[in-house]
């Protein structure tokens, strides 16, 4: 638990350049600086954000994959350093025994502060090269707050956005690049909507910062948003477009789980029952 | 899993009126019986739907309990054997011993098919003579599906979602009193959207049948709601209305767990990291 209360944070939503690296990286650096003037000390960039997602292949991937010291985490340690602030990004990284994997990095003036490995992976995720992450979402006490940290398809497990809540994090970053479905008319899309219960049934703010494109024949959602503990969108959603969506969050909040005189959403939860079948009649 | 595949749903949005059991069973009937004129074949009453909910005190909650062998689920068992349907209703539950329950059943022409007792309490419901459940949520094959069923709050713990969902639940019965609380403008209630995230993280179907007041000072949402596999309401929300919510569902759409060609949102899961810390990087 940190005694951190108000803190600005932003949501950078922007398009990757799947194979051009050097552009992919100019964007997130206008987009972390743009973020900056407007206030933010904790950015959160989509998953991937410096290689794109969209690889043609296995030897696609790995050529834009980077160890946890290579340039894109030094960019953003150098970045996080002269600023003064937290950046969470995705990224493709390759460890020491040349696995590949669809990770994700919380660093600030210290350095890398947490790395994860996402522990769900995605569709074609499964067969272009990415290996699967073993290791619970990390939370961290920083400067600005304890935030927690997990990617896209993961905040669809309400199993392990409770691992991190209670693990303490009062704010998740959730680098995500969600594709775009089709939805009845009038309908938030779905992926916001379970951010929003993610958030309240564990009274914590969630940052999900996602792409827009298209990108090699796959268009996305653009959902960016923070919700707060109550569930509900600080931010403006602006689906699809380019947009930096920022909100000053009070942390204090997500430290107080009671929502009655008599409820408190981690108290009140039953882990004797969950993990075994009791029958009350049998 | 049944092979049932189209149903016809209805959840019954009235207004039970505490200390009176007659005015609330005369509603509940005609509320059935409307449903069934409008094709129900599965009808979902609210939380405490013969009582009502605002007790004044221990006294009053005693008094209005009944053994699952009383006249209430009595009533729902001729009534359900009379129009050929499956009922789903919440009462407060007298057992053997004296404790009471804020308790839930599903009904047909058999009789007493399932008996649920809540695990998750609400607020003065833990002082004013309920004793917590501390049973599975049951799940029952019926001739209009496999059905599951919890109560209210409940709703807000993924664990207990899940467990009926891994069961085979293909649609969960929820009896709720949802009290009305100030939400921001033009958002959605909370307690809806979560509803919306747990029926789209385990692909079935959620029927919340809500209650309408006022009653002794408290105000009711009136959020009664179908909500689809894809996580999409699937009829109106007249929110504080009397009203009867019914839609005809598909029932294999909620076998199907599948969302790409390589994922399933069951299958996905990664039981084996829920259970324990293990961390990627120490």
């Amino acid at each position: 638990m940190s005694d951190i209360a108000q803190v600005t944070v932003a949501g950078v939503q922007f398009a990757p350049v799947v194979g051009d690296a050097t552009e992919s990286l100019a964007r997130i650096d206008a987009g972390v600086r743009e973020a900056v003037r407007r206030g933010a000390q904790i950015i959160v960039l989509p998953e991937l954000a410096n290689s794109g997602y969209m690889f043609a292949g296995v030897e696609e991937l790995r050529a834009a994959a980077q160890p946890c010291d290579g340039a894109y985490v030094r960019y953003l340690i150098e970045t996080a350093s002269s600023l003064g602030i937290v950046i969470a990004s995705g990224f493709a990284e390759l460890d020491k025994v040349d696995d590949v994997y669809n990770s994700a990095v919380i660093v600030d003036r210290n350095g890398v502060r947490a790395v994860y490995r996402k522990a769900h992976l995605w569709n074609a995720e499964k067969t272009c090269g990415f290996r699967a992450g073993r290791g619970h979402p990390p939370v961290v006490d920083t400067e600005y707050g304890r935030l927690g940290l997990m990617i896209c398809y993961d905040l669809e497990f309400p199993e392990w956005v409770r691992a991190a809540a209670l693990d303490g994090a009062e704010l998740v970053c959730a680098p995500v690049n969600w594709p775009l479905y089709p939805r009845p008319d009038g309908e938030r899309p779905g992926e916001i909507i379970r951010v929003q219960a993610d958030a309240a049934v564990n009274r914590m703010y969630i940052a999900a910062a996602d792409r827009v494109g298209p990108e090699r024949g796959q268009d996305w959602l653009g959902g960016t948003v923070i919700v707060d503990p109550d569930g509900y969108p600080v931010t403006s959603i602006l689906l699809g477009s380019e947009h930096i969506a920022v909100a000053t969050i009070d942390l204090a909040m997500a430290r107080d789980k009671s929502i009655s005189p008599q409820n408190n959403v981690h108290t009140d939860r039953r882990p004797e029952l969950y993990g075994r079948k009791t029958w009350e009649f049998e």
